[in-house]
């Protein structure tokens, strides 16, 4: 009996990108899209691939995320732009954004681009990556559903707010990608599909109590009733959660903050998303010779890998080490997908009104969970 | 018996002013290296202020820091620079540093500047402040000697590496200054003179074992025995330990990376310091209106601050409140100084020829430690 189906990359490309044109996407919105969804499975992020494909099922089909959307230019400097999304797809203006970015930093050296009004952009880490393969530094952070509870408090307040970093370097760039919470939503999601019990340490509840229900912190999430994820560092100052915090104060500040954007705590209202993003791109040239630095950050890279390891463990890994081993996998061999987001792909299918079995084979869906809480965005079931 | 003594802010400028001139620095510069000192004692981050006096008097009688040393500019764009501090005293290079991305931002928006070849800098929110000063978001990193453990690693290959950002707000600044290890190596100086065990969750001993004992754990530092510090997350991937090992990354690009200097493993190496600083300052006109901007992030962070508490908790602190209330009551009421600092401070007297008592008063020092871990920086004793 299986608890995943294996899918290979061409077939859910084909899949997604029916899907959003089906949705009312051009080919090449749907493209851009799909590219950033499965970029996040490749690299070995389940928990922002496929697994969130449900997200952007209910907020198009209710009218969170607009479809025909045009993101409008708000503020502009030669090193700086805003960007009003207008509700649209956050992958869509997000790349748009980014792109702007690297224009201008290659004009200028530096540049940031912040984004009001946007719905979920999928992985931070694409938008870096996208300075990253132009040769220049890319950081990407930002804001999301109020799901952070601030160091002394109770109530979720900030988003899980991840901050982006790419940097080239051989024999594989610097990719690094991380909530500012101890962990995402998404690995909530994932324990809530897999029906496991959290590890102690992760979250809290609605009473500020740690918990290990993956569906009851969630719950609590949609329905802003108290509780939520802990900040990088955790419970308390004296392993530093107060650091966890701060750095999230950073996404904000860069997404929300100079854009006038929507801070985390007052997305997802009245039946809108509005979270905001903040994009950089560093072009190393500014510094001196980029392949200089490049060949002197690899030789560091390499320093660190091959550093002496703990006790018990086989490798020292640096940041993106682990996606370009995935993607290799992944590529070649297809991944596993849980059968709970299958159903979920299935039911999105029902929806277009596409035959399920042409895109997801003959699945035995008699392991899906009848259990599993199912999640609401902003409160849309 | 006094366990610690009371000093103020008057009497502790003359005696740092005196010193710093003694040991041969223009009267200005040790008014800029005093005022570097003194704010950390002044915010409560007691680790690096007077605390670590002893620090800067052996780097400075045995060479590691170079009194008469004159940075170079080595390379430099209308938003960047590189400069090379040749050996200096940390706080000098950087307040020019990061006056020099001031003045450009000023003019271009953003500016980056980086620093190689220099000394131990203080307080990185110090020069994230002088940005603030000026109406503009400011942000220091600095790498440090190596004793941050990477994830899976037993040898410290990384920094305490700090990040700290300073944004205009009312009616306080927010002022971040964090370590990307659990704690600072400065919080380990402090159990050692108070003989206190060190909670669990902060440093691993040359095993990569958890220990409580801050001497061993100073030691091995100083040794390059193994071990060290964790990472913010701690020793695991579930609680996040990569993501703090990830924020360590991010100093060194924007310090030793570009700037081509010592990664931390390289430095204090054949009796030269050479840690690496970056520096950034962003006008928030880039992005619309500063005092929009200014006014929609004080509302946040009073929205933050009024948030309800977890049980047990009084107050929700936005980053900076602590400082600003600290500030506030040393200036007004003097602060305890630990009895071992005092010691230390008596010994720059002694060396330095001045009478003791003149500065420091008529002191008991019958409690002072005789089993403390007397630190060496880069071997020297």
């Amino acid at each position: 009996m299986a608890k995943s189906v294996r899918y290979h990359y061409p077939e859910m490309k084909r899949f997604l990108e029916d899907a959003f044109q089906k949705f009312g996407f051009s080919l090449k919105e749907s493209e851009e899209i799909t590219d950033v969804l499965l970029l996040s499975d490749l690299y070995g992020i389940s928990s922002h691939g496929l697994q969130r494909l449900v997200r952007y099922h209910k907020c198009i089909k209710n009218g969170m995320i607009k479809v025909g959307a045009k993101p409008e230019l708000v503020f502009e400097t030669p090193v700086s732009a805003v960007i009003d999304a207008h509700d649209g797809m956050g992958q869509l203006v997000s790349i748009d954004a980014m792109k702007l970015a690297i224009e201008k930093a290659k004009k200028t050296g530096i540049a940031m681009v912040s984004v009001r009004n946007s719905n979920h952009y999928g992985i931070a880490g694409y938008y870096a990556k996208m300075a990253c393969d132009e040769g220049l530094i890319g950081m990407s952070v930002t804001n999301t559903t109020a799901l952070m509870v601030p160091t002394f408090g109770k109530k979720a307040m900030l988003g899980s707010n991840p901050i982006a970093v790419s940097m080239p370097a051989d024999p594989y760039p610097f990719f690094f990608d991380s909530s500012t919470t101890v962990v995402t939503r998404g690995k909530l999601e994932m324990y809530n599909k897999m029906e496991k019990p959290m590890p102690i340490g992760w979250a809290v509840d609605e009473n500020g109590i740690a918990t290990e229900s993956a569906p009851r912190v969630l719950r609590n999430i949609d329905d802003k009733a108290g509780g939520g994820i802990l900040p990088l560092g955790g419970h308390l100052e004296m392993l530093g959660s107060h650091k966890g915090y701060g750095y999230a104060m950073l996404c904000e500040i860069f997404s929300s903050i100079v854009s006038l954007g929507k801070t985390s705590n007052h997305t997802y209202e009245k039946g809108k998303c509005e979270v905001c993003h903040g994009f950089a791109a560093i072009d190393p040239n500014i510094f001196g010779n980029a392949e200089e630095i490049k060949a002197y950050f690899s030789n560091f890279l390499k320093e660190l890998r091959e550093a002496p390891k703990a006790d018990g463990q086989e490798r020292i890994y640096t940041h993106g080490e682990k996606e370009v081993e995935a993607y290799k996998d992944r590529m070649e061999n297809g991944w596993d997908v849980n059968i709970n987001t299958v159903v979920e792909m299935k039911n999105l299918c029902d929806d277009l009104g596409f035959d399920y079995k042409e895109y997801l084979g003959d699945v035995d869906f008699s392991d899906a969970s009848k259990n599993m809480y199912e999640q609401r965005i902003g409160g849309i079931k």
